[in-house]
């Protein structure tokens, strides 16, 4: 018999507290691993020995509906195997007989996840780590998407169809620039084009940065719609970025402990760009944290499979199928678990195929659209006579 | 008999549309009114002769689910009895034998109603002006509250306990500056107490346009909080003023139709100072439109409130009590409805009492508590086991 601990990394998603539930439900039925810790803030809880025991008999089903990092989370590097942080961790691991750990996280947590396990090997302690793949920004590759996108796609889709109704309201409207997460990839933000299919609720205009951005050919798609609908919505990625791969209006030498660029502040800035040459009011709106913590309006789809990819984990590293854990289509459609290798999961980004946005860069295809379309949710919908369209 | 028109005008909410349902519903009950008519895009319908009939014998309920104004809204400013603008509303008010209008609006519109009254008097045309109340900044007199305005602060707590839960998640965190609406007064802003209600997951520090904004007293209180708990959370209004009544980081020349001053950007210019003075990581989150339009997450109360609102104002008109639809509560607290003078809610903004916001100036009073208690929507709370709170 084993010990097993969980720890929560990176930012949240709405459904990171789901991964968390799956894996105690497995935990629940398991009779292979004795106690179920959960470490205090990421890998810190492992570092200041800050842990919680989970029981074995408990309901803890609130957690699907709980947003943020409920155990806390953090954005600590790990170095090389010289770093005295791995034998601080190794102290709390033989502490409590640790035997399996889970880190539940995106690209950075996938890369905490291979240096631990790749650390234990060489020093030959027996003590596997799985990963638990959560991102709102659908960037893991290895999985056809991450848990945590699709609620972060439901408050999207339904906010803006809610700013659509509320800007139609005037004949001579506004240039309404909305800006989504996602960093160097438009998974988010292509996933406005969800709305379109709710009586055209969704952005007329749709930029993200798998497409240099040409600030004279925005202008003219801009100007092209407003002079055609007397308004224009628009959804634009945080990173859009020029030919030459540098982000528009951003501060390149603003870094983040993992070396990330600063974002922010594109949507404010394309809306003074157009307020300047085309004279139209505009007004910018970020969707900021909200996206990431709305869990009132969670997909269901998308909790369930957070749930399973926490308890698959467990499954797995019983199994020692070791990597992250990945969500897969067959070929009937029908969505099965299983891992990647966590090296690949930390370095790689998984951009939006090229084939998914249109030829004049200004919106998503059939193509994309077709992948976007499991992630639609018919609960969205807004009931309206047809007279009132 | 008389046929009437109904029409919506400012900014909308996320329960305009159920006052128009509240109309709607009088009228398909009353035998008084022949044929209702809804005016597209505000006054301007009744200028261009564009006018769509409403059936009497046809379920209209969907609309109390539809935010923005479904007619349409405009923002005109009526001027003195010789605009000529008033003849060519005469014009189609004879054409489709108006005898009532209802204009649903704010303080603009009630002014615009008000004139109109003043108008048909003057030159002795039978013809009544109604106005119902909306606006979610709550600043009209004669009403305990606005419609409309109890959807946004759903909205606001909902929202500000998801980020609470979010930003929570990090031991060393971030000033987070949230930013509401609400114009000159701190109604909205004040609401965001009631997140306190649910696991104490509402701001840390509120500032509100009632109170002079000091910026050395607000970065004293900043610093006291984020010492003690390693993060903040602050509610501001988008209008804070500071002490000789000037609008803090506005550009006070830019001013649109209604003379008023285009406000924002408050959350980011203080966010701005806590790094530059308390060199904190700062994050600002502006609730925008969505505060006025996520009727997904509309108050049940809000939506029979307004909904009423609107089936009044057709049974006061038709009693002849002429007058903006009031809300009040009598001495038992339940709710009853009136009429107020459309002279004074179009020109008098209520304010916030001083007494509902405590001696610092930074968070509400039991007082205020007591006041916003009847908007604390229960079904917000986010569960939780007590161990992990």
């Amino acid at each position: 018999m084993v010990n097993a601990v969980y720890f929560q990394s990176g930012g949240p998603t709405a459904v990171i507290n789901s991964s968390f539930y799956g894996v105690i439900k497995k935990y629940q039925e398991t009779n292979k691993i004795d106690i179920l810790y959960g470490a205090k803030f990421g890998i810190q809880g492992l570092l200041d020995d800050d842990l919680i025991k989970i029981e074995k008999n408990k309901d803890y089903s609130f957690l699907t509906k709980v947003p943020g990092a409920i155990l806390g989370s953090a954005r600590i590097r790990l170095g090389d195997f010289n770093d005295p942080i791995y034998e601080k961790i190794l102290k709390t691991v033989k502490k409590y007989s640790i035997g399996y750990i889970f880190v539940n996280g995106g690209n950075d947590s996938m890369d905490t996840a291979d240096k631990l396990n790749r650390y234990f090997k060489n020093i030959n302690y027996d003590c596997k780590v799985m990963g638990i793949a959560k991102t709102i920004d659908n960037d893991l590759i290895g999985t056809e998407f991450t848990p945590g996108f699709a609620s972060a796609v439901n408050y999207i889709v339904k906010t803006i169809m809610e700013i659509s109704l509320d800007i139609k309201s005037y004949k001579k409207g506004r240039v309404t620039i909305i800006e989504t997460m996602g960093r160097d990839t438009g998974w988010l933000c292509a996933s406005s084009t969800l709305a379109n299919n709710f009586d055209n609720l969704g952005p007329d205009l749709i930029y993200v940065p798998e497409v240099a951005f040409d600030k004279q050919k925005f202008l003219q798609d801009v100007k092209k719609v407003y002079e055609s609908k007397g308004y224009a919505l628009i959804c634009v990625s945080e990173a859009l970025k020029d030919d030459k791969g540098n982000y528009i209006f951003c501060d390149n030498n603003n870094l983040d402990s993992f070396g990330h660029i600063q974002l922010g502040s594109v949507s404010k800035n394309l809306c003074d760009l157009v307020k300047k040459e085309l004279h139209y009011n505009t007004r910018n709106i970020e969707l900021n944290l909200m996206q990431r913590c709305a869990s009132h309006i969670n997909s269901n789809k998308d909790v369930e499979w957070a749930t399973m990819c926490g308890y698959k984990a467990v499954e797995f590293v019983e199994e020692d199928n070791i990597g992250m854990v990945t969500i897969n289509k067959d070929q009937k459609g029908d969505i099965y678990y299983s891992t990647t290798h966590l090296s690949e999961a930390a370095n790689i980004v998984k951009y939006m195929p090229k084939s998914f946005i249109n030829r004049d860069g200004n919106h998503i295809t059939k193509e994309g659209e077709e992948y976007f379309s499991i992630f639609l949710d018919p609960s969205l919908k807004i009931e309206m006579l047809d007279e009132f369209k």
